[in-house]
């Protein structure tokens, strides 16, 4: 097993991957860290679409750039984000949370309240940036699972966003594809970038310590 | 030493600190772990600025609304992203990969004019948000390196931007404070949530396979 840094150097962000699947105790590990990673209040604002369909796929390709690790890819996970932080969604939440704690039954109102109320002030762009923020939480944590397992992956932001959530009519659930991460294993013989040096800027300019 | 899942079930966002300190060595696992962090671009568009200075943290608490963690932490980041994704930022960057990789001098200059070309179409906002999303990567990383190291976090997002942003001089840096995370022990005594249940939201919620 890896430590994180260790995970961290092995992974880079994969161009070509070689098809190959991970199996089931592999997809599950990467989507248990997904479920378990923190986001801001406890709130997940975001689902995350699981696709092994070769067809849909094939649909997503072009949305993508026809980038090759989309089809590539054992499996393509799509972010989405929620474009509202709304009142039903966050009751849905606090009445999750006063249960499994067993707490009574008005012991979170203030605190889902005081939600409600900074959300409503938010536009509906805002809402999405701050709900795409904590997916982002998720992806750094998936692709550190992931890693850790020796599985490869592609985080990616070239896309177009109207025509992924048009695909998955996202609009009527209140979602917005946020970012995809390819899941796979990296083609040795086709991937120019395998051996290339990690680059990263140095830690005087990356932190200012007082 | 943990798995990732295991670090993710152990962590919770700590509301109460015991004030002990991180030694040098755990301090550097997690600045090496932010380091590391995949970033889209590989740009990695943010400062982290690690407070340990006691007079300075009394200085931010007020803008945190004197959540306890800010004093009691062993040091608090300040993840600041650039607000501007400017030609000379991403040229400092290429040319450091141009130099680590030893790539004839133009070999990525088209990757870079692209990138310049579409950061300049975005409003300064924009970029800002982007270059946050990125930061919150490397936010969803810290937490997990710092887990696997029994060190505990408190992700916070609850701060006045612009107090935060005025102390540090962020603007005349083009950057802004996105998220602060303390680092340091959780205080058993205090902290009420100390043995609160982790709740998610179930599978079938969060994901949608297909």
């Amino acid at each position: 097993m890896n430590t994180t840094l260790e995970s961290l150097n092995w992974r880079y962000a994969t161009k070509r991957m070689n098809g190959q699947k991970l199996d089931e105790k592999q997809l599950d590990g990467i989507l248990n860290a997904i479920q378990l990673t923190a986001t801001s209040n406890g709130l997940q604002p975001f689902s995350v679409i699981v696709v092994e369909d070769e067809q849909l796929k094939r649909k997503i390709a072009p949305a993508a750039f026809n980038q090759p690790q989309v089809l590539e890819s054992s499996h393509l996970l799509i972010f989405a984000a929620w474009t509202e932080v709304s009142k039903e969604r966050i009751d849905s939440y606090f009445k999750q949370v006063t249960e499994e704690r067993n707490l009574t039954p008005n012991a979170l109102s203030a605190y889902a309240d005081r939600l409600k109320t900074n959300f409503s002030k938010m536009s509906q762009e805002e809402q999405f940036q701050w709900s795409s923020k904590q997916a982002y939480i998720a992806l750094g944590t998936a692709m550190v699972a992931a890693a850790e397992a020796k599985i490869d992956t592609t985080p990616m932001e070239g896309f177009e966003r109207s025509k992924i959530d048009e695909l998955f009519g996202f609009h009527s659930q209140s979602l917005g594809a946020s970012a995809l991460l390819a899941l796979g294993f990296r083609d040795i013989e086709k991937d120019p970038m395998v051996d290339a040096k990690k680059v990263r800027r140095s830690k005087e300019k990356l932190f200012i310590r007082i």
